[in-house]
Parts: C-alpha cells; structure tokens; sequence
C-alpha cells in the first residue's frame, strides 16, 4: 500500500555508525562513542528527587496544552535572570522537547508552499520536520567564510531569489557550536521584521558558552517583532530523554499554538513538568552550571590538540560540545569522504563520531563532529586514538 | 505577521466551560466536572514504584525513536495475550502518547492533498491534525442510523465520490462510546486492502468494554493487509500525563515511521517508557481491571437513570468511559443548543459536561457528552443535580 512521499527522509549516517559501534561493543570492543547529542549525566538530583515526591502523591493527568502555569511563570523569570528582558509567561508555550516545539512553531507560522532558509551545515532535523510539513526549505551556504553562521545578505539574496517566508537560526549551532552575536541577531531580526519573514530562533544550547569574547543574545527581545524562541530543558540541563523544552511566542501566535498543541501533542509530560520546576532553583542553577565545567575542560584539551589532530580549519566551538572539523586532507589515505573515515576509525580505533554528510549534503563529505559531552577521560583517550590512527595510514 | 492558514483550528466549546467550571470552583462552589477525557485514578503503584526507582540510578537520556526494545517486546506479547494475534515487535513503535502516534502514521500514510474519512461525531483531534498536514477530511455522517461507526457503503460512496486514501475509525468511539464489531472490522478492513486505502484504527480504549455482546477486534490481524493500529496507555492504564502511546505498523511503514519520529519526536518519553514495562505485569493489568469495574459500576447506574436524565437517544456506551445523548427536546426550555444547555447547567446546577459541537460540527447543537471516569458518587451526584435541574426549566 501507498507510503507517503513525505516519509521519505534521507536516513542518518550516523544511525550506521552507532549501530556498528553497538556491534563491536557486543563483542566486546572498548568503544568510545563521541557521537551523542546529549550528556552523559542525565538530570540533576534536585529535578530527580522532586520527580520521585510527584510520583508519590501527585495524579500526573493532562496538563494544560501549554504547559503548567507555574513552570512558565519559571521559565519567564530565567528570562530575566539571564537576559534582562521581560517575558509574559502567557507567551511561554511548554513544549514536548525542543522537537515538540519546532512542530508546533511551524505548523503555526508556515502553511504548505512556504519558504524557509536555514544554515548548512546544520540540525538535520529542522529540514526533514519542514520537508514533511509541506514547506520548501532554502539551503543557505554557512562555511567558514561567514563563520557557519547565515548573514542578512544571504537572506536577501533569498528574499529577492523565490520569496522568503521564514528562517531558522541556531546559536550555539550544531554541529558547528559557532554563535550569532548580539548586533548580527539585532541586524537579522530587523531584517525579517522589515520583510515580514519569521524568524525562528534555536537556543536549545544557551547556556553551553565558552569564553567571554560572544556573548550570549537571545531573540525573546525580538518577539514583538515576530521573532519565535525554541529552546528545550535537554542540554543545559541534561534532561534529553524527560521531552521537555518551550516556546516564547509573539503575541499573534500564542492563540495558534495553544490550539495546535491541544490537539497535536494535547500536553508535554506531566512528570517532567513538575519536576522541570526544580531545574531553576539555585542547585539545579548548580549542576548544569558543574556540566558545564566539565565540558569547558573537555573543549580546552581538545583545542589544544588540533594540530596534532590535523582536522583543519575546525568550526570555532564557541558553545554547545562539538568540535566541527575538516577531513578533506585525510580523503586520499582513507579512500573515501568523512562517512568513510568515520567507517573507518570506528573499525580500526574503536571510536566513534559522526560524519558530517548528516549536516551538510553538499560540503559534509568533508566534514566530522565530535561531541565532547562525554566524560573528559573519554575524550581525551579518543584523541589519543585518532592521533594514533591517523599515523597508522 | 502571518500567521499560518493551517493554525486557524476550531477552538473546542469544552474549553469555555472548563474555564466557567474552574471559576466558580475558585468562587468556592462545589462543581462536578465530568468533561475529563481521562481516568481521575492515575497510573497504578506498580508503575509508579518502578519510575521511582530508576529515577534512583536511570540516566533517562534520549533513547530509540521507536522506543526501548523491552517495551517493544511487551506490547507485542499483549497481542498475543489479549488477541491471540502474533506482531513482531520490530512492527511496534512507542510514542508520545496517541497523540504522537496519529502525527507520525498520518505523515507516513498521507501526503498533501490526500483525502481521510473519519465518523463523525468523532475525536476532534484527527480531523484537526490531518487538516494541519494538509490533508483533505472526508466526514462520514454516523449517526443512530449507522449506530455512530461508519460502514462499507459510506466508505464506496467517499471512494467513488472524490476518492479516497484513508480512514480512522475508533472502536470504541470517542464520544459515543460504540464499537465496531469484529465482522464489520473485517469488512472495513477488506475494502480497505482491495481499494488502496489505508485503515488507521484507533484502539485507545480498548480494555475499556462492558457486556460480552460486543467483542473487542483489533486491526492488528490485518497490518499484512496495510492496517495501522494506534493504542495508547492513558485510557486502560491511566497514565494520561505520562505522554506514552503506541503503532502496530505494517511492514512498509516501519522504515518511514523510524525515520519521520526520529526528527519529529526524536524519542518517546525514557522514564515513562522504561516505568511502562510494569504496566504489562499482572499487577498493572489488576489495577486497570478495577479501574475498568468502577467505570462499569458508574455506566450501569448512569443507565438506570437515561429515562429520568430525559436523554434519548444515547449512544450504545459499549466501551470507553462516556455517554453520548440526545438533549433537543430541551432546546425551547433552555433557549439554545446543546452549548447553552452546557453552559446553563455549570450555572445553575454545577454540573460540567461536554457540549456534542466539539465531536459534530453538524449535528453535535443537539448532542452532550458526559464522562463517567470520574468518581462513581460524583457520576451519581451528577445526575441528580442534572435532573433536578431539568425540573425548574
């Protein structure tokens, strides 16, 4: 029988990594997997405690489609802990994961037909999500020479070459944990503003900053503007398997959301809500801020050893944990492009890391991401291997 | 800016009296509410004693997008011990509640454009989600003619009138309660096969049936003919807040639906997918069999009172927790549909309850829902007040 056309998502070459990597761990390989989006240490243990007094009395039913009214009354507050800037909790929308949340802000701001650009490379995600809802999504050309970030005159080519309705931007990105700065997301959201584009801003990785020098600038200033916030409790706060993430929504959406989410997810997780609660006390504040060390240490060791790794140029990892690397030189001694070299070096070093072909089908061939949300030990003996299997070739 | 066309969904009329019910509770009125689309109960100990513990030791990361392999292999054996039905777990994918369920097998069945049939009255959501997609809604008119399912013929009448790509039927049904009986699944399901096009069968209710008169059919015996199956455990097991649902899939959907939930939903929930797995244990199974005995407990009382409740017709109410009845005859009385009969009776007698135009858009002005999965003296109490209430009319 028919399957839609709209399935037909390109599959994940990393999906082939971590299955082989599972393999050889079944036999008993000592595998490093550096390819995982998320932490390694899961929730803090005053979101897990308050998690397990809920399960003890509390009923757990639906929730309001838009999240409870308390932990958006919470996540309004973070924003004026964090950025200084005033948010109605009525336009936080509380969302299953950031994935629950890129849904329901498409659904709402894109009909079928519509127009989106979005970074390449990038979150495959937000692509595949748009294909499947009908959208035409606009490939903007973000490598090193405008630092994987998308620049206004890219939008405007866009907007003068077929139309633009909206556009994604992700700051820390993935894979390239690059960062928009204040005055580029100042000049961006003017623009869309101007040209009645929407502008969809992903800041899953807020929070994950390295160094003083970018700082970070969130597009909640931007709402009475158009501008829509995704952001999710999975990185920062180490919550991915918990579905929890939110939504700041300018005015004219918070009505198109509610009903949307009402009917499309009908609420988040009632557990993870509640005890989401938690995550803004002062040691859930805490914990991620300990997370955060850690990945900072992790980030150091590894830029310290670029050179001995020989991927070149890397993506400037301001935030998020990934380092976004180049391969091409390695093209010749391992016979292929970075899916590959990831084949490879999975088979004969035991590590495993993600080809960049799943960010960038134009330029990923190229390309590899290492996250360092693992342990540091983990990361560190990883470089080890590699170092040691690129002498081997 | 613009707002997405595909965002104008219907508001539901039930919010609008859940929104009167809970101020006049904060007016400190006593108001029963029997709108709730969900056990008043929660998950049973057994489940909530194993997510407490491995909220303990559980990292709870992001896990497969078609959910953890052991719950897989759970509800695969419950088609075994509750149908007699082999499904091989690779067949079976969790997701976000039904909810989650209905998004993915409607992109991977259904493209833009593709025209569904569903009952109405029926759930909502389904028209509303496939609207979204871009979907074509075809509503099938069942009413006590067709005892509220739809039938072969309207299906060959919606084929050879504009086409046809799919149907949801429910069985039981939201709001009425009825069940398709395993002939005319049979049937539905053959036409389905020889036509092209796609049953999707909603089975969240199931375990949810009073009487041997009707049996319980389940579309899983003819996914090798194209049937999908959607199941959930808010209704049977009370977990409603947990966000935790399930497919039954035919083989060429298995592949789209691992792909498409693997950037829109990127995973289930972890704690309640791992916690899940108890739900399957004979003490999960007990809790929800008692669960079920009071609704039929409330359900035989509620129907000892249809002559005086002044309801006639009301649907069946062979399954699910709801009695869907006919209050035309009060249209003069009251001075309105059944939305002023709702409203009136939150006001004078607080009693909530669901007006039938947010389940029929045609004729739902003469139809109420009330759920009895509220508690049996509230479902008692209930009535008394409604009948009082009709006497001052």
């Amino acid at each position: 029988m028919k399957v839609s056309r709209r399935s037909h998502v390109p599959p994940f070459a990393v999906m082939q990594v971590l299955a082989a990597a599972n393999a050889r761990r079944a036999a008993g390989n000592d595998v490093l997997n550096l390819c995982a989006g998320e932490p390694s240490t899961g929730a803090s243990d005053v979101v897990r405690e308050r998690a397990a007094e809920l399960l003890r009395h509390a009923d757990l039913g639906y929730t309001e489609a838009m999240g409870v009214p308390a932990l958006r009354a919470e996540i309004a507050a973070h924003y004026r802990r964090w950025y200084d800037v005033e948010v109605d909790p009525a336009r936080v929308a509380v969302t299953t994961g950031s994935s629950g949340g890129f849904l329901l802000a498409f659904l709402a701001a894109f009909d079928v037909g519509d127009r989106v650009a979005l970074a390449r490379p990038g979150y495959p995600a937000y692509k595949n999500i748009l294909s499947s809802l009908g959208c035409e999504v606009v490939e903007l050309d973000c490598g090193p020479a405008t630092r994987y970030q998308p620049t206004v005159s890219q939008l405007m080519e866009a907007y003068y070459g077929g139309g633009l309705d909206g556009v994604v931007v992700a700051s820390p990105a993935n894979p390239t944990g690059t960062m928009i700065t204040p005055a580029e997301l100042d000049a961006i959201a003017a623009w869309c503003a101007d040209h009645d584009v929407r502008l969809i801003s992903d800041e899953i990785y807020h929070g994950i900053s390295f160094g003083d020098d970018v700082q970070q600038a969130t597009a909640a200033m931007y709402t009475d503007r158009g501008a829509v916030v995704v952001n999710s409790f999975s990185k920062y706060w180490a919550m991915t398997g918990w579905r929890l993430g939110w939504l700041v929504l300018p005015d004219e959406l918070v009505g198109p959301v509610d009903a949307l989410a009402g009917n499309v997810a009908l609420s988040p997780p009632a557990l993870a809500q509640h005890a989401g609660i938690a995550a803004f006390s002062s040691a859930g504040y805490a914990a991620a801020a300990e997370n955060v060390a850690r990945y900072a240490a992790s980030r150091a060791a590894l830029l310290d050893r670029v050179d001995e790794l020989g991927w070149r140029p890397v993506a400037p990892a301001d935030g998020a944990f990934y380092l976004y690397g180049n391969v091409a030189r390695f093209r010749d001694a391992v016979g292929g492009d970075s899916i590959t070299y990831c084949s490879r070096l999975l088979a004969e070093a035991d590590v495993a890391i993600t080809p960049g072909t799943d960010f960038d089908g134009v330029a990923g061939g190229d390309w590899v991401r290492l996250s360092f949300a693992a342990a540091p030990d983990v990361v560190a003996r990883a470089v080890d291997r590699i170092v040691a299997w690129h002498a081997t070739l």
